[in-house]
């Protein structure tokens, strides 16, 4: 299909209609057991996505390891799975080190990056044993009282270098350069790691996390290149080699329809290259190059189904669903761009301009418009007018009853949910294409009324209601 | 103090320096007792901002009627404080019913406000036997099916009508005119009473929300005559005449300095007087003055405690605390401002120039810098760079420690909020101001690592690892 996936396919219903199936199950059947919003996750694609990644890096730089993004979409289901992989995870709280444990993950496979560290996480990040990144040289001397205190010390110490540069697909979202919040100034790098050798530390690592969603593949080599020169600067100055470079994530996604997809063969292969000729340049050592995607493994196995309940021709044709801004924040917050079909109506989706030969999601709205599609804003139930997920877009004829489906939303999806407008989280399910049968899985049940007052406490005096 | 309420005092804790308290009560000791990030609300403000906006109104329409917005805030100890005071409630979903009566609110103070109404959603509102709002003529024939498969119907019923005008402080949330997502628009609205007076419906209200956040005094009477006007279209056509109208919320709160608050007695003498001249032109009956404010009610309320665990001087001077997009959406969000104070050093903020006698939060920032200001971003832990509650601001010298209040946080702050990144939800407590001694009591419990998983479910296959 056009722009969709492979783990996504149209499957005629015999009436005529195509309905969307992801890892060999109908999303009709899915809507249906499971209910809406939905978020589904297809394990293959999962498996697939990391692989792809991991051999490529292998192929050009043997000594790896890839560290998977926790934030990106946290479920105990999607960590194992990638801890069968071989994965380890990039953690950015306690909480996540919390949820790795849980899913079986050792303390050889954690690093922790938090932001802004306070005392009581650093200290539980030293107590749990794993590899610590600071992100200041301010938060060394926090760092040593803690160990002091606790009498343990992390046996290897990174920093993480805001190499002055960063890249990201939205303007918000650059995480290095002189506007990001992040990490250590390249000036003030070796003072860093030379704390770090004064408080007695004798390992390290050096990290950094720049981008996100970035699709320009020349970015990855010049941004690695940079960090190495300052590992270079530290080298020289302090003699110091590396257990491990970790060049971070912010491997693009496509989401635009005629994106092209970062081409990883290149970038990998460039990225070695640089890494393999300066750490021989600087004497670096034999570093491990390590990296922490999130986005990359899990944004394209993920879609959310919802429910058309209620159409509207007022001013515009408005298509009332049941997801919104509670449930994908992204287009209310980055006004992010997410592909939408109508999961039982992807024959209309397909019907081909055969002069064009185009695809229909490439077509002009004019192109469109000559196939009957619709200009429809796309409305959640949130009382925000910001809650839209695509506004005048034209679409093949939606009805009340119809399944609509937002794709690449296995990242930051529901990671970014909220309980706004008391709407209950919603639910998520895995599905495993098998050679003889499919599987689909409940990897989060759906909340209920009772999840918006559960942590709520009502004092006594309003309880009985004595004032009046 | 300056751009301050009155509820929050400056007050000397004997070493020179000025500490804020809420309701009488230590912020210090709140942050200390029960953790940061903290929102505290205080309740006499809660019930004075109810209180002045009911006699106002009283003042100028006796008949007359105020439904605070469960969405702003939702806190049940906060509608508990509402029901003593005698208010309603407007609630925009299911979940917003079962926590009014979970608060102890009877069916007459309750309305039903939703947008895009599923089936399942107007059984629910249906069988709670409340007044419903419409949004839309094509939900007339979804509600008569489920009214007659429940073989009960709602004894008033009223629509929300788009009176194609709007306004609000943010440009993604208008509420009303040719963009907004919202109601009936006018060239329906007689078309929706008449099908419902088909239907078989004796008894109308009829019902607009149409601005968020309005400061402009002259908007409310502009749109309430709108309104009426429609009202006199579906008098005439159809001969009804209404239980009550409802004019919504959007009175608007000050969040920037110097922002003047709403003209509230101005704005409501306004309202009343066309809202009786025309309801004796078109001959409407006696219909009840219904409102639906949120934010007026709650925000001024509220503040956000956060501690600065860490500083860093790079590029920028990046103050970071424990609160962040994930606990206060809307800076990231909307790019709102909230006021920012540095808590435990509050004589800072007011050392006043005294050539100029300004409030210093009205200060240049040249003036600013002159008082030894310094210019800093205050940034939360998301590893996202939207991630900022201010940027290049001047406040006074903040150390590590230190602990920050953020102003107006009472309503969609909490409301908001998200697990993103992994952060459990913080805390409410509430202070209430008494003679001889004032309260603070945990209205809602912080929650623990527990909570980000405790809806998930682990596949047997993956917990037992048979893959590999």
């Amino acid at each position: 299909m056009y722009e969709i996936k492979e783990h996504l396919e149209n499957r005629n219903d015999g009436k005529g209609n195509g309905v969307l199936y992801i890892g060999g199950v109908s999303t009709l059947e899915l809507a249906e057991k499971y209910g809406t919003p939905l978020y589904v996750y297809d394990e293959q694609t999962i498996r697939n996505r990391y692989r792809k990644l991991v051999s490529t890096f292998l192929k050009y730089y043997p000594k790896f390891k890839c560290f998977y993004a926790v934030k990106a979409n946290n479920n105990l289901a999607v960590l194992k799975i990638l801890k069968e992989e071989g994965a380890g995870l990039d953690c950015s709280c306690p909480a996540e080190i919390y949820l790795a444990e849980k899913a079986g993950f050792s303390k050889d496979k954690m690093l922790y990056s938090g932001v802004y560290h306070t005392n009581a996480e650093l200290e539980f990040g030293v107590k749990a044993g794993i590899t610590l990144n600071l992100e200041d040289v301010s938060q060394m001397d926090r760092l040593v009282a803690v160990c002091k205190r606790l009498n343990k010390w992390p046996e290897v110490l990174s920093f993480r270098i805001n190499p002055g540069m960063g890249k990201g697909s939205v303007a918000g979202n650059v995480f290095g350069g002189k506007d990001a919040k992040f990490g250590v100034i390249e000036d003030q790098a070796v003072l860093a790691f030379k704390k770090a050798q004064e408080a007695g530390f004798k390992k390290f690592g050096i990290h950094m996390m720049t981008g996100s969603c970035v699709l320009d593949s020349t970015y990855f080599e010049a941004v690695t290149s940079k960090l190495l020169d300052i590992c270079g600067a530290i080298r020289k100055e302090l003699g110091i080699k590396f257990e491990f470079v970790d060049i971070g994530g912010g491997f693009g996604v496509a989401y635009l329809p005629g994106e092209k997809d970062l081409d990883l063969d290149y970038v990998v292969q460039k990225v070695a290259k640089v890494f393999a000729e300066k750490v021989v340049k600087y004497d670096l050592g034999d570093p491990e190059l390590k990296i922490e995607p999130g986005r990359y493994i899990t944004c394209e196995s993920g879609i959310l189904l919802t429910r058309v309940h209620s159409i509207k021709n007022g001013y515009k044709r408005f298509v009332g669903v049941d997801a919104g801004m509670n449930t994908l924040l992204r287009p209310a917050l980055y006004n992010a761009y997410h592909e939408i079909y109508v999961a039982n109506k992807l024959n209309d989706h397909l019907l081909t301009n055969e002069t064009s030969k185009k695809s229909p999601v490439m077509m002009s709205d004019k192109e469109k418009q000559k196939l009957g599609w619709e200009k429809v804003n796309i409305c959640g139930q949130i009382c925000e007018n910001t809650d839209q997920f695509a506004k005048d877009k034209f679409l093949p004829h939606i009805e009340e009853g119809d399944l609509l489906v937002l794709l690449n939303a296995g990242s930051y999806g529901f990671a970014m949910g909220s309980q706004y407008n008391n709407r209950p989280m919603c639910a998520e399910v895995l599905v495993n294409h098998g050679i003889t049968k499919s599987t689909h899985e409940l990897i989060r049940k759906r909340q209920g009324f009772e999840d918006l007052s559960k942590d709520m406490v009502v004092p006594r005096r309003l309880k009985s209601g004595w004032l009046f």
